[in-house]
């Protein structure tokens, strides 16, 4: 899988204008939704900056609260920053241990759940809460739709790095205020996901905390009430 | 575009065991991304209760923080229930009107901000924050992460919709209490999204913020910092 293709085929798509779904969209987005997980190994590859610039590009193309777009990537890749946040995450992650799970802390403590430190791209993605675009529609109610177009946001990159065939971990045992400080980023923006990117050791369809037993597996599609 | 097609290209795939994406797989998730858009006008056309569970089962392939699927699915068919939805809907719209929106008043009066009335599926979408899947991993310092892991599915809903040939809107401007009160959800329940669903009047690939003039388009794939 190699990015140039990718651009080629694409191409060949036909264009924006084309509103018809293809006869096997269902199936190819549930089998690329199969394929996505929450990676916490990544191989020594490196990844294409160009790769990293489609997947933002494609990730773009989810909704935001009156066309807001309030989502803001952030690349790093000072050694230092990222060795703060991967010093952040054990500092949080040790005291999940002992705190929050410690009724399990020496299954918790086996597991692995953050790729950070292997991981050649790490990404971090905020909110920015003070833009002026979308003019606040759709958000006097419920402000939290600010963030969420972010987080949908990122479940696009997620699905757009995986198509090129890159892993992405979510690595949410980090305190956020560590991060933003670590990143200097603006007063007005808020993290929503620090992202851990390359490619996955070990390819899997099956969720990682269900392989190592914290979780057990549930696809039953329920969880659908009538009213 | 019909559901039981579906079904059956979809069972030619191939095992769940792939792990390889599709040479074409990113060109097609694009597309698939910009045929879906936040639709308010939708035609007569019936949908299958099928089509509805399938897409829901499509989007529960969602990550989810320490894989706890917080989604809980509400469909509301309930003729009072729907009417008093949309009751909220109009009161929450007209007092942003003449609030938030009272420089743009005219303007935003024009706009179409929900199609609650035409749309044949209403479809709530809950966050359980009383769920104790996942035991509370990875939600320690970012908590938000349970609410986020219910909008990941309910963007993976919209694709999957999409792909089906249905459009969705997310009808933010609400009361979340109303909406709680009317469908009468338990309290530990966090309502995160209520969607309009049917097929779309007019298919368009362009946001209707956009067509109507209310904020501008924006491509650029930008917003991308370096730390």
């Amino acid at each position: 899988m190699h990015w140039d293709e990718i651009g080629r085929s694409r191409r060949s798509l036909g264009t924006v204008q084309d509103t018809t779904p293809l006869i096997d969209d269902l199936p190819r987005l549930e089998r690329l939704m199969r394929m996505r997980r929450d990676v916490r190994h990544f191989s020594d590859a490196a990844v294409a900056d160009e790769a990293i610039a489609r997947a933002i590009a494609v990730a773009t193309l989810a909704p935001s609260v009156g066309y807001s777009q309030p989502w803001r990537w952030i690349r790093v890749d000072d050694p230092r920053r990222r060795e703060a946040v991967i010093t952040s995450h054990a500092r949080a992650n040790e005291r999940a241990r002992t705190d929050a799970h410690r009724e399990r802390a020496a299954e918790y403590g086996a597991l692995v759940l953050s790729g950070l430190a292997s991981a050649p791209v790490h990404l971090a993605v905020c909110c920015d809460t003070t833009t002026v675009r979308g003019g606040g529609l759709g958000r006097q109610t419920m402000p939290q739709t600010l963030r969420d177009s972010v987080v949908m946001a990122v479940y696009g990159f997620w699905l757009a790095a995986r198509a090129l065939g890159l892993g992405v971990g979510w690595v949410s045992i980090l305190d956020p205020a560590d991060v933003m400080r670590v990143l200097d980023l603006p007063a007005g923006w808020e993290l929503v996901a620090y992202l851990a990117v390359g490619h996955a050791a070990v390819p899997s369809t099956t969720p990682e905390l269900v392989e190592q037993g914290w979780e057990c597996y549930d696809e039953r599609g329920v969880n659908v009430f009538r009213r």
